[in-house]
């Protein structure tokens, strides 16, 4: 008996230290993943014009991009090629700076401006996945609707299962070797 | 004992996934950790001029850098502000690419071009830190000579405990509330 505990104390540290399958509220609202900066980051670009939130802000400004996965999805598809089901992307918008402290040129990261995250849920999503975008300060993310240009674009322009797997450096080439890998080149 | 086991099970999984203390080889080089990209990212740059590669390729294309920790130092970071013994930070230098599927412009990171290494191991290394380089495909970093220019600059310039916060925007704002931030601006 006490045997099971601890392993079932084991199993929950795990999970915890993974993340979990993504929650919802009432109304169907994404609810976010506060550990997201603990998942596994995939790649970021600066000023990429197929930004969901525009590549420079007011001023001019390049935006960076930084891309997070649950640690869970991302075994799966070291192993497979391809997202498993409950896999959760955040895309994290920046603003940038270029003189700041010691450095004087190029662009560096500073302030969040944005958050959306893409999520596969087969049960829940008609075409398996869905977008949403968080609000200012919230915690929450309301779903984006499939009439929007996002979901047109990723399912005719991802690489890998209707996701920009081309922009990600080190999935891209396992995505080719396992034969998964769309060329939209 | 059968409990035992199982609990020595579980530890040393945990260990596993938070990476393990910095590994030397028996002429001092820094041994690769393999799995830095399940590290936790800390921010990147691009063409910033205080790169240890350079800002740009020889064609002049700007590089990305991206900065990965073991996962235990930043938990403890997260906590006190500073960084504990044994710390790993690793940077990675990627190419990067402006016309590359569906962007038309701003930087996307392709190739691997360098990754260098900072490691904290006080009973090692006088002053407590140290550079390394990786050099092409080898799994060996070579311990970089305190009388290069990144030790002063580091030592003089990091805004905590000889290290680049400034440039990292989610641990700059927790340096800041520790009180353990060093303004260089």
């Amino acid at each position: 008996m006490k045997r099971t505990f601890i392993l079932a104390l084991s199993l929950a540290g795990t999970a915890a230290l993974f993340g979990q399958d993504p929650q919802y509220t009432k109304d169907g609202s994404l609810v976010m993943p506060k550990d997201y900066r603990e998942w596994i980051f995939l790649s970021s670009g600066l000023g990429m014009t197929y930004g969901p939130a525009g590549q420079t802000d007011a001023a001019g400004n390049p935006r960076f991009d930084n891309v997070f996965v649950n640690p869970s999805a991302y075994k799966a598809f070291l192993k497979n090629g391809t997202w498993p089901d409950k896999t959760v992307l955040i895309l994290e918008i920046r603003r940038s700076e270029s003189k700041l402290s010691i450095n004087t040129g190029g662009r560096v990261q500073t302030e969040l401006a944005a958050i959306e995250a893409n999520v596969k849920d087969t049960a829940r999503f008609p075409g398996g996945w869905a977008f949403f975008g968080f609000q200012g300060s919230s915690n929450e993310a309301k779903l984006i609707p499939t009439s929007e240009g996002c979901y047109s674009c990723h399912g005719q322009k991802g690489a890998v299962d209707s996701t920009f797997v081309q922009f990600y450096p080190t999935l891209r080439e396992i995505a080719k070797k396992k034969g998964t890998f769309k060329s939209t080149e």
